[in-house]
């Protein structure tokens, strides 16, 4: 099987595909776009997209192409992010001056790399910083990446776990050509629009309320074209092949102008 | 009155703030956190940050800082962006080869830059694209940024409103440290959290259902250090001076964990 994710060897993408898939061939396309089109064109069989994490919030980008493309979501994976401070082989940490790496992870290490007088400077990504680290041979400046990433390069950790907040999780979602029965309890992803009227959403989130369907997510985007329209996007517990949910998404269908089931699939258990 | 905005001179934040208050001082802090505190120190008496794009959706940040500080929201405004195409004096438009400007103005423009066989290269922002080039002297490069931004640093516009979409708007919010009394219709901005129980969200929408009031705006936002628990930020025609929308408050607090109200501002008229 070929798994598609964004994003250069090292990348916690790369980390997540094996957790979730275990031994794999993965295809690492330079775009979000490009990855979903490698699954449309059949060069992947699927493409591990992250969606949301629990400190910076949702990546609209996907929940774009998710919409755009004629895709399946079949699985949901949560990864811990935990960033190591890495450098060149022999380097102390008492020497790091500047940490290089992807803007987000910068930000989530910013109370640590302030409280050691390091300065923060952005590069593409997390494991591309470690990259450029080794290729410069700098004695003074650190990256910011997964250990995969420091083992990949064979470089040094000078210390492990330096995010500010513990509770940094990404959500992942496997998203394939085919639509799959989840067996386990599931998930169902869906996106709609409705009338741009008073009480539309309180409606549509009615049918949810009324059978104790239980929400697990929630995010508007606003619609290409039409400012000011949303796009609505909700997770809630249960499976399209299952008969409350099924009346469920019915029930929507009354109310909502556009509708589509992006896939029903397990529930992620640690 | 001083007021500041995020960005450097000839930025779209600086064309709004004269759009909306007319001939005032301007104060441009480096990032959104110092604008906020700029207002805070009373350095400036009001911000006027950019919230929501109708193309690229919310600026989460602006409503992060929203939350972390004890401001108020006094009014809002719609800038409508127009992009332009910005060269050195002399050079023609069939000798561009590269763009530079802001990822989000590259994007909105990626279909131009397409067919005219430009490449896009990312920058700090779009006036410094125009300073940046201006520097260099560079006759195959184009930087892509606002009129206002050509005029200022006395540059040639080959073409204007080169973005895909023309409706691209960017809704800014004034924010001071006073609140005010609307006389004319207005919205009022809130952000709340729940319970995380099923129906939760039903029931907080339902307090503006069942009296009618119209939402203009729904957006969640992930809840630092509590995973898959979200803040809820929610825009509504009223003030809260008015007697139905305290009522609809105040049922709302029934039900809320956390509630605060950011602000009743008069409803922008274009």
């Amino acid at each position: 099987m070929k798994v598609a994710f964004q994003g250069e060897p090292g990348a916690y993408s790369e980390q997540a595909v094996f957790n979730y898939f275990g031994d794999v061939e993965t295809v690492p396309p330079e775009s979000f776009d490009a990855m979903f089109d490698s699954v449309v064109a059949g060069k992947s069989d699927m493409a591990l997209a992250p969606i949301e994490n629990s400190l910076a919030g949702s990546i609209h980008q996907n929940y774009d192409l998710l919409l755009r493309h004629d895709l399946h979501i079949v699985g949901e994976y949560l990864l811990r992010v935990r960033h190591c401070l890495i450098a060149n082989l022999g380097v102390k940490k008492e020497d790091i001056t500047k940490a290089i790496s992807h803007p987000q992870a910068l930000g989530q290490c910013a109370a640590y790399l302030r409280s050691h007088g390091i300065k923060a400077e952005q590069v593409y990504d997390t494991a591309g910083s470690v990259n450029m680290l080794k290729e410069s041979g700098a004695r003074d400046v650190a990256a910011i990446a997964s250990k995969r990433a420091a083992e990949l390069y064979g470089m040094q950790i000078l210390e492990e776990g330096i995010e500010d907040n513990a509770e940094n999780y990404t959500r992942f979602l496997a998203v394939g050509r085919e639509s799959t029965v989840p067996k386990e309890e599931a998930k169902t992803s869906i996106v709609f629009t409705l009338k741009n009227q008073p009480g539309a959403l309180f409606k549509a989130l009615s049918v949810f309320a009324l059978r104790d369907l239980d929400l697990t997510k929630i995010e508007s985007r606003p619609l290409q074209g039409k400012p000011w329209e949303y796009l609505f996007y909700i997770d809630f517990i249960g499976s399209m092949y299952d008969d409350v949910s099924k009346r469920a998404l019915d029930h929507l269908g009354e109310y909502a102008v556009m509708l589509r089931v992006l896939g029903s699939y397990p529930r992620f258990r640690g």
